[in-house]
């Protein structure tokens, strides 16, 4: 695997491939990588002849409140799984690499980015899309793989390509879960012993909406109540929202036809986790 | 030369042509095309092997007292006139090709917009932005050519290329004017013929301003006051800025060092004209 820190090095690199015929698969990160990340190497692997991954902890996508100095980072560890895991390139740059000059350009995406997180992230989105709209014109890949896990970013990322004619293919790949059905997150290593235990309702609530959902309930309101009732069973847990939208336009629905993206956001002790229910889409 | 109205099949075509091995040169206009677009053909001949030119009258960058419904349009001459300077390719698009879907993403440029037109044109150039990086993603030009008569828009940008690491060399052209000195714009045709013959101050202004600047002045105030005083000497003439600036930054200066940028705009009647003079900058 060849680990670059260079803009210029990936070019020349992405150039030489491109021209043998090769097709380019990216997967940005912010590394400390699971077995969530893992997959997308893999679902990149499937859809492209040379796979990329950057890892990049991205400052401008954080807020002030936020955790950008303290995100866990392990860029040894990341370089070895990504190695194991048929990755054929890594680009780790710096802050300095990615954002040299006083950067005045943001791409930005209105209206679907003000409700689930973005209502309580301002700015997180315009700080993810003008890092990926680099990343795309660095890597110009072919496919780019995004994580189902974080949904409202994939439905972001897929509006951002559609309206600039963004000449790349976005694929969302499934939420990995730990065997006890956590979602697997970089962001789980804030938890202690407790907190990961009590961390499992929120699959636990996005199970019972499956299940009534899949038994015929097509009441929005039922199904929110019913999730939002079995987080409240866990004490350590404090709903930040619990919403159930469609998944491409993520506009509030009251009552489900075909499909719905049930999405979460809780904080467990100090660590704000988000989890959600794709229902009725073949990711 | 070929003339195509949908994006896909710019992609098929300039994909061929870069199999091929050509380069390829992108020049974006509104169309009503003169010498000045022609002299960007010319430039983009001479830096890449396959000359692209777009004709979009790009209704978000006009502002809704703005002149987007009268702007002059012929797209007949204007695919005469590029087929007989060499150009390859013209795309046309309508509106609904551009934007098919309700348009939720935004590439805007902070800052260096918030002067000189775009403080007269608010929302200018977050239109011109996003349409020339959704055109940049259709043609995926190695290089691409604007006129400097509008240097603000030339170094706008260019600032969204170097923030967004597009992969294409922007290339600026110098302004051409008829015999008697008038910067060459779509917008003359709206100009009486004593409007036309008022519309010479502002190039009369600029030459004056170069040949004190040469003469060794170095002081911005002096050199603006000068400016204002041929300008405000045309009755029909009507300041909306008179500006001194890097040509880089835009930055607004006080003393000249190596290099400026004189910028003006003014409107003659109804019409609104811009021009300006590039000193010590090689364009």
């Amino acid at each position: 695997m060849i680990v670059v820190e260079k803009i210029s090095d990936v070019r020349e690199i992405v150039k030489d491939r491109k021209v043998q015929g090769m097709s380019i698969g990216l997967v940005p990160t912010m590394g400390y990588l699971h077995e969530g990340h893992l997959s997308l190497i893999k679902k990149a692997k499937e859809n492209s002849d040379f796979v990329c991954a950057s890892i990049f902890v991205n400052p401008i996508q954080f807020g002030p409140n936020e955790d950008y100095n303290k995100y866990p980072r392990d860029v040894k560890r990341d370089i070895k799984l990504l190695e194991d895991n048929g990755c054929d390139l890594v680009f780790i740059p710096s802050v300095e690499e990615m954002y040299p000059n006083e950067r005045l350009t943001t791409v930005s995406v209105s209206k679907i980015t003000n409700k689930l997180c973005g209502a309580y992230r301002p700015g997180h989105f315009d700080g993810v899309c003008t890092v990926v709209a680099k990343l795309f014109n660095i890597f110009t890949p072919d496919i780019a793989v995004f994580g189902q896990k974080d949904a409202q970013q994939v439905a972001v990322i897929k509006k951002m390509v559609e309206d600039l004619n963004m000449p790349v293919e976005i694929i969302a790949s499934p939420i990995v879960r730990d065997e006890d059905g956590l979602a697997l997150s970089s962001r789980n290593t804030y938890l202690s012993d407790g907190e990961r235990q009590a961390a499992l309702i929120l699959n636990k609530s996005l199970k019972e909406a499956e299940k009534i959902l899949n038994d015929g309930e097509r009441s929005v309101e039922k199904i929110i109540d019913t999730v939002r009732n079995i987080l409240e069973s866990e004490p350590l847990c404090k709903i930040q929202y619990v919403s159930c939208v469609h998944p491409d336009t993520l506009e509030d629905l009251k009552m489900i036809n075909d499909k719905a993206l049930i999405a979460i956001a809780c904080y467990i002790g100090n660590t704000r986790l988000i989890d959600n229910l794709l229902w009725g889409v073949d990711v």
